[in-house]
């Protein structure tokens, strides 16, 4: 018998689980709901429709729903951050029965965000799936590179990494070069090595046309080392030798992460995400009884 | 009397003299006929219209004319390169009186290109306007670092500063922070410092979602951080302390170029970009008689 509904509600997708008191999922839906698709005003009406699907339920969402774009705006909470403190902080919307989870904020020097990861992350704690201390990575549209200690959120950074390929690809003078297969390969891995520490990563970019034009880069290589030249400034900005590398993801993004970790001498543990999410929420729905 | 038309022929712009035999201007065409607005087969009737209006002489021209969107392909020469190795390796468009100026390539460990700019530099070498031995930075869309020694290119580095800061302006997660003045300041000062030999720029560039979203960042001084993170990140990758960096722009953006590299310890020689061109062209033509 279900006991609540969950819902990770991103900025373009949505899915909801149908969870019972023990944390089993008894019943998912996956939609293209996301923020971006959702007025304001038709939360509730939305809300509805799911318990209309999955059951009349209390309902734990988190993710972008949170976020300015979102239902109702749930205030970061400032790392560290653990998961007693994102239930004290949530934001219950009156009237509807719905719980919304706060992202976590890092302020200080450095100025970071996340929104839903969060949940992830302190989820696979709770389970068990990685340690209390630990590095994990969560690539993306925007890749999270989170770190922990003692079970809670001490440092997150986001980098740009796969809205600046997607925006590459479909302007500028890239444009019409990285419409190939990006696959862990030569190429990739000598894009790895370029972007990896690199303090020009500017002119790297710039190297893929003129690799291309000169005869130095056959065509079909130039998405993969365009990617590798990324994914490689991404993953090399950080020391991972020697490390554990918590990789949140699957698919194929992930195993090109999975393989410029290796490269920079990191180890992949992979997490299964959902897991982590479900683990979290999970935790949270038990804290807010 | 005029001697001969010189053209610097771009991607958008198009800026034709009448020049004399001693090389001065006599008239000058600026419009918006670069090679993205003229069909291959329009040039005969684009270079008639030209002499229509500056007289019945020969043409040089420079810049993308040159590449594979332009007229014909005049191919790259390799550097180290200088005017007589660029005259060597000009196209001469048959029954036409017109000469097409290629550009320099760099071939090996890196591969980059340029087309155009390498008139400047050699020019303004030529003309005196800057040593034989020297370090040219020319911003633009893209920003061109040229190194010369005794009057040979013999380096070039192509940073896409200017492009990666329209697409993040015009599009994805900073759409719509980045529409403020761009303005050498403190925010344009801390963006530099962020940026300049930083690793992680794309971790840099988030920050400045999460500095405006967290009340970090004022949204006024949003447009100047991140362009200051770009600036510093192309101005910082190489070493500019105590050096003379020859500067071959003018305008609000040659400005803040000459911020960042005063900030990083480089000091800036301002050098005309147009007497450069010119000074290259009338050279090329007297070696081409």
């Amino acid at each position: 018998m279900g006991a609540y509904i969950a819902v990770d509600w991103g900025t373009t997708n949505r899915r909801a689980y149908l969870i019972d008191a023990g944390g089993a999922v008894l019943d998912t839906v996956r939609d293209d709901r996301g923020v971006l698709a959702i007025e304001r005003s038709e939360y509730p009406r939305e809300v509805a429709a799911l318990r209309e699907r999955l059951g009349a339920l209390p309902v734990i969402a988190a993710g972008m729903i949170g976020s300015t774009r979102g239902w109702v705006d749930a205030p970061y909470v400032p790392a560290p951050a653990d998961l007693p403190a994102l239930v004290a902080a949530r934001a219950d919307i009156p009237g509807e029965d719905v719980v919304i989870v706060p992202g976590v904020c890092l302020t200080g020097p450095r100025s970071d965000v996340m929104r839903g990861e969060e949940v992830q992350v302190l989820g696979a704690i709770a389970a068990g799936l990685a340690p209390a201390d630990a590095l994990f990575c969560q690539p993306g549209t925007h890749n999270k590179w989170v770190h922990t200690v003692g079970g809670r959120i001490v440092d997150v950074s986001t980098a740009m990494t796969g809205e600046l390929f997607a925006l590459l690809r479909g302007n500028g003078v890239l444009k019409g070069m990285l419409d190939g297969d990006v696959a862990d390969g030569p190429a990739f891995r000598d894009g790895v090595a370029r972007g990896a520490g690199a303090t020009d990563l500017l002119v790297a970019l710039f190297e893929v046309r003129a690799g291309v034009l000169l005869g130095a880069l056959p065509a079909d290589d130039a998405a993969s080392f365009a990617s590798g030249v990324l994914i490689g400034a991404d993953v090399g900005s950080r020391n991972l030798s020697d490390r554990d590398v918590h990789l949140l993801a699957s698919g194929p993004l992930a195993d090109l992460y999975a393989a410029a970790i290796r490269l920079r001498g990191g180890r992949v543990v992979a997490v299964d995400n959902q897991a982590g999410f479900l683990a979290g929420i999970h935790a949270i729905w038990g804290l807010t009884r």
